[in-house]
């Protein structure tokens, strides 16, 4: 009985070192991870520790099997597959009011903390938005879109909320893309981000997060008229 | 090679249908969940893939065996699990933060939907703290506070965001437990909660969402001044 418990926690050790190497980015999402001898050297345990460990993760989604081949790892975080699994629960307007709660408040942060780095990236996409509006390229005008709400998030610093934030969007990041063309299937906006990112520049955190509420507030407004 | 992608096609599907049974609420925390014989005819599995997925399950922190007694349901939800487990590589701050992102939306929100009926079980916890203020019961007095406040994140009715917050609450429970009674070590507070109440009530989206920011900027300063 003491033994079976012992081991139980012994593979559980081994889960969590596991999903620490992956989620300091020391073991890369796609890659193989290294052969068994020498995992069983390096985390200091059995085989049999280690290929239930292992398994376990496979079930989890964490890291992924291929026969004859070798281990890899196929997700960078188990809270991301949560996310991913509870966002196939949900309606897409509930998934988009939670990223909603988060983005207005990175608005808010990144107003009170961005730097000046933080800002020319900002910047930077701002710019990209604008010159593929230019070009008309829809394509890549969503992608830095995208990239431009991520930098703002990123810039607050609190990690948990980037992680959150960065999950829930990369969870429905298809109808994300859907949306936005659709929207801007006529004609793509101009200077769309720029009262945001002068709030943001301002240090002006009540109208940055006002700002982020009214984009939404439209973005409902197109999805209730399209699909509703 | 074929059996062996089969049958852990096989493991994982159990995992999602226990997983489904827990949070569906069939399977409740804390209680024992069936006997083998009856899973492996109920599930239509075989009795190694059904030991291999509660096996999974156990590691993951949503099972948990019990030698010579059974096994029992652990944890609700991976994702709470998940949320948990990410609390503890966070700063307090850091979590407080996407708290609040989520209870400001969820007032903004109920403000806009919240029901008769949600706003009458509002009004119950707000006098429960009156009374609790009264009678100088400071325990008592922090659990209605919380009451009050996931019942206004019931009433948006986003079961997603509902998740996330009560998640996020539950793994910082016992800081904020700490906080609210340093808080107010001194006095409890009279009618804290009218104005946001009232807010819901008139059905006031901005003035509920700025409220919420008022209460954490104190808390902030709070903490700020406690701990830093």
């Amino acid at each position: 009985m003491l033994t079976k418990t012992t081991r139980l926690n012994l593979v559980e050790q081994v889960i969590l070192q596991i999903e620490s190497l992956i989620e300091s980015g020391e073991w890369e999402v796609g890659k193989k991870i290294p052969a068994e001898p020498i995992l069983v050297v390096e985390l200091n345990v059995s085989r049999n520790t280690l290929r239930e460990g292992i398994r376990a993760l496979c079930h989890t989604g964490v890291l992924m099997t291929r026969q004859g081949d070798g281990t890899y790892v196929s997700s960078g975080s188990t809270l991301g597959l949560a996310i991913q699994r509870r966002t196939k629960q949900s309606s897409l307007m509930e998934t988009l009011e939670v990223r909603n709660a988060l983005e207005q408040e990175a608005a808010r942060l990144s107003a009170e903390r961005r730097s000046q780095e933080d800002l020319e990236k900002i910047r930077y996409y701002e710019r990209e938005c604008s010159s593929y509006t230019a070009s008309r390229d829809m394509e890549k005008y969503v992608t830095a879109d995208l990239k431009l709400h991520q930098t703002i998030v990123e810039s607050t610093g609190n990690l948990m909320l980037i992680d959150l934030y960065e999950h829930i969007t990369e969870s429905i990041h298809e109808s994300i893309t859907i949306l936005l063309s659709n929207r801007f299937s006529d004609e793509l906006p101009h200077n769309e981000h720029s009262q945001l990112v002068e709030a943001i520049a301002s240090q002006d955190t009540i109208a940055a997060a006002a700002i982020v509420q009214q984009f939404f507030e439209q973005l409902k407004r197109d999805i209730e008229r399209e699909y509703m």
